[in-house]
């Protein structure tokens, strides 16, 4: 049985694995995919969702909506010193590439209204869009199956601050609305989760790219900035919370260990801003997400490796070639 | 030569007073009316609308657009105290009576950028549905010709709080959003300008309602309940702030002084939230809105019995009867 | 009967008449003189002191204790663009001239401790002592008959901001120590208060100067600056808030008008920090202070004016000669 | 050659271990105790201090100074549903026991100034002595050789919420204070560090109740009541942050790992007030103190163990018999 999701993403490096999750699972059923303001500028984030559908030969079978450009409160804060361009310099020849008309926004709303209580959407950039949405149309809280989220930290360091997650920090606001608004939730955090489970080794990135397959290339041109980033911030590995969080939706049974928690977003505060407050039973306080806590490591890059060694002919070439 | 505007409100008494500006006034092209989230349930604020456009016997030519019905990222809270229905009791026939279809966020994006740079919206709400359009659509600010919003006071008291007025206190992120967003910003402040210059004493509300038009006894009616919870908290007569902002669009002439401000909204505090820092020259901030300081006062009354005096045919009979 | 009160004071311009309505009432007993970072250099201040106790004749009969010269948890924030040097550029031979050993937090203790009940303290800088004080040791708050804090405004502008005056923006921690800890508290708020009533006009400040004693002399001298800078932001006249607080104790029949508020000072927010949220009966908040709302501004100025005509021989010579 | 230091401490259970440090390891020189408003009622620490000097037989020779028995701006919180009384239901005959009459905040400034440079201050509770004594003494920060602090988490959870420790929480504004005013600081944090190499079990506590001298008896009395709490909220033993903390002192060697960090207290916000922002080089922020990040955990215990092992004769009886 299919899992038909949406996939809320700021397109840079890991959303594109987690876009090909989406693509190239069979069980998946990736219904669309919407932009948001985050990692790079936004619309090099749209072309590098068109390339992701061009190497998995999709780029007419899945709708692509702009979202936001900016998050609800703030000035925009990019990513740009971690993602670069955000796909390693790859390019194709966008001519004739257009997106959706209809808002990401509204798009939302609607495809979740059009199939009420099926959708899940899986949203690994800030929450400008979902925020939006909830805010927008008070239908949507209840028509949304749930939300599987990338971001925060679970009682560990954050990415951007020491306290802060980069997709939480970005649109706290929206972080805040999202968490106080009654969606089911699974989070999926940067630590310790991310940082322990989910970083491939340059053994591991090659051993991908040793597949040969056109996904396998883009999958190592993709992975390439993060891991010199990484590097050099000493995480051994490029990190991938985003084709993770797609993958624990896929595959439930990645999942090794989850609780329910309080998580609570710090949008008051210039120290702590984006900070989320994540607390267990023993704070008294009710549930209302539940947080991946650890995963089958090995098994999820087994599984993107399976993913990558199926064989797509693009069918527009990439520049460098792949 | 016309000024064409639409009306972002949360319909209840001194609303509506500020609709009839816009319907009565033959200056006045009232393009549309979006409804937002605030002083009484949001749909008995629809009925107010419908109520104000029936007593001018304009059901028909005037959309009313659904907003939003919630803030950005915080509980409603409404002013039910003060406004009672906000129609002083009144209702009519609401049957075949419909809102659009098309959501206020979405109505005013499409209606300034059918018109760009002509459209100016009298903001006399929270500002939730200016903020929604600002952040869904960047080229909205710039089709907005300007916005009139009521809300703050300028180093003054507050209403709901003492440091802060209603309408920037419910929905004090999307005021930080429409104040940082580089619109053209006229303010009409609570206090020290509400409070000193749109005051009607019951002797002025009287003459108004001596006039006998259906107008003049719907204008009596809806003030009754404002006035009422004014004297109990020490005002000497109804509060017309609403009202106002819609008047000086239209007559420019009556404001006697207005200069420009740096307007800062707080929403990071509890204690302060909705406070608006209104800071001048000598504090060396650039400024990003004109506040209106002192207003021709008789004139502003005179104005509004003028309007009040034309004679109407209202399709819908009031009950209780008007 | 005699009221005894110790001052507490940055020690600059209006600060040193305040303290020469203590030297100079028959009525007052200025018990001692506490110093706390304030307006200008602590060690100005301190000059300043002496040089007010040296026109008053009354060098060795009033202790000068030295308190906290930073704030409770920010760095100093100086008003020296008001106050220059906060004499008016007058100067006295300072040799011999110590404060006390003990600190003017522990003599705030002690003197109070000696006469429980008994002393007020006038409050006419950051409230960085008093707080100190009563965190230091619980009995003090008990043992304090009152405060007179020269602090905040009602509902008005402030001074260093919009939203602040100077007294509670620099240290507001201890502004919301000390409005928090139980004091019996009379505010003199800067605006409406101090910029409606307790303005002199140069004429006055002409005036005063003209009853030629050495202490009408210096009234003029060390007023000057603060007109200087007064009239240079709209003010027209010099501005006696620290006075009118001595004053209003040592005449409570100066009060015209004087209310219960809740008085709750903003210390997390950079926008409104320092900020007084004065709260009156409709907020349905307990009362904590009374604040004063208007006074007789002639019989203020007369006030002041009978206490320089005083005929005072400063043993020590003033450079540049009074 | 002995390493003189002042304990500042809220004491209760594991801080009597930390003062039995002070008291037992022969090259400690424990100048003075400082009491704090912190884990249980001033009081009751005031006499578990005393029934720590008493079973290590040295009632008479470290003097006990009383400091603030409140925070600097909010109220004080209790954990006393983790400690209860502190010391495990035990108590001596207290008559003829005085603390000294010096407040320790005095205390704290002179003997730091009696002695400048040579004194360490092991602080482990709330900081709101050492604040106190930073605003009112500028000396006070050069004096005092070194600070060791037990607080904050270091990018992990909390104790009394998910973001806080409990002594950073309880005194936000103090531990900001401190942390900003220059001290040559070494923090020792709750997680990961404490939970991860300062928690004995069951076994290890009998193993040093199985020495059967008086201070291993008293050892096992205060821990228990911090397991049995600690093991209600999923901890396998009783946690020792504060001895942990004196110890790293005095054995440095058993520091396995620390670097420098930029330690931020957050004292603006609800959500994340008393959180440690503990931000490493990446964040290129200035370092401000040294952050403890792993100990030689076994050492830990031997060390410990060893000084249990020494015979004392309190000369006051324990009830119940210890």
């Amino acid at each position: 049985m299919p899992t038909p999701f949406i996939l809320d993403t700021d397109t840079a490096q890991d959303d594109c694995v987690a876009m090909l999750v989406g693509l190239l699972d069979p069980e998946a059923e990736l219904v669309g995919v919407t932009m948001v303001a985050g990692n790079v500028g936004f619309d090099l984030q749209v072309r590098n969702a068109w390339m992701t559908l061009n190497v998995a030969d999709r780029l007419d079978s899945v709708p692509v909506f702009l979202g936001c450009r900016r998050p609800l409160v703030r000035d925009w804060v990019s990513a740009e010193n971690v993602h670069g361009d955000g796909s390693g310099g790859l390019s194709i020849d966008f001519s004739g590439l257009e997106p959706e008309a209809e808002h990401g926004v509204d798009a939302l709303i609607r495809m979740t209204a059009e199939r009420p209580g099926e959708l899940t959407i899986v949203c690994i950039g800030p929450l400008t869009n979902i925020a939006m949405a909830a805010v927008k149309d008070p239908r949507f809280v209840a028509n949304t199956k749930a939300l599987f989220i990338m971001g925060g930290s679970n009682n560990a360091r954050g990415n951007i601050t020491a306290a802060a997650e980069y997709n939480f920090y970005v649109d706290p606001e929206a972080a805040r609305t999202v968490f106080e608004a009654g969606f089911e939730i699974t989070v999926v955090p940067w630590a310790p989760l991310t940082l322990g489970d989910a970083v491939f080794s340059r053994e591991q990135i090659a051993e991908i790219e040793a597949l040969g397959t056109p996904l396998a290339r883009y999958f190592g041109q993709v992975c390439k900035q993060t891991l010199e980033f990484d590097e050099s911030v000493g995480i051994a590995g490029s990190t991938h919370p985003d084709s993770l969080t797609a993958s624990v939706l896929m595959h439930p049974e990645l999942i090794l260990k989850s609780s329910g928690y309080n998580v609570a977003i710090e949008s008051e505060s210039d120290l702590t801003r984006g900070y989320a407050a994540m607390s267990w039973g023993v704070h008294g306080l009710a549930d209302n997400a539940r947080v991946v806590e650890r995963i089958d490591s090995a098994g999820f890059f087994d599984y993107l490796k399976g993913l990558m060694s199926q064989q797509t002919t693009p069918p527009r070439i990439f520049s460098p070639e792949l």
